[in-house]
């Protein structure tokens, strides 16, 4: 069965005090390499058949509206098997 | 700068509470394509300077032991600036 990954992201002008912290965290223990950490989702569906122009559809709308809060968060892309899915947006 | 992503999922054979809630609201409101959900996690590093073989296997090894809990979750995927980054593991 297919999966269909949606990555969700807090928006880039928005503190993310989970990833701060981690950031915070991977220095004290010696790893300064890392200058900024931001901790997002990543959700995988499963569908049940084929992927059509009308579930990846559905899938935009869902990734939207019930996913993420696009109050605080953007859909960074939506990939079917690996292969983005046009624009996420 | 670049940017490594990091992808945690919980492991497949675990009970996944978070995926199983949102596959139940999802086919409550009528998307019923939707036969499976899983949630993990994304972590996007911004790295200073350039991303060497060095680097990366710190990454390798902050994914494995700090990023990721081994007992519960697989670190899915690495990639730099969209590049997968070889074997996750």
């Amino acid at each position: 069965m297919p999966t269909i990954v949606v990555d969700v992201m807090p928006k880039a002008e928005l503190l993310d005090p989970q990833g701060k912290a981690t950031t915070g965290a991977l220095n004290r223990l010696g790893h300064t390499k890392f200058e900024n950490v931001r901790i997002g989702k990543r959700f995988e569906l499963t569908v049940d058949g084929e992927v059509t122009a009308e579930v990846l559809a559905e899938v935009r709308k869902v990734a939207d509206e019930i996913l993420s809060n696009s109050v605080i968060e953007d859909v960074v892309s939506i990939t079917v098997d690996g292969v983005p899915a046009g624009e996420a947006q």
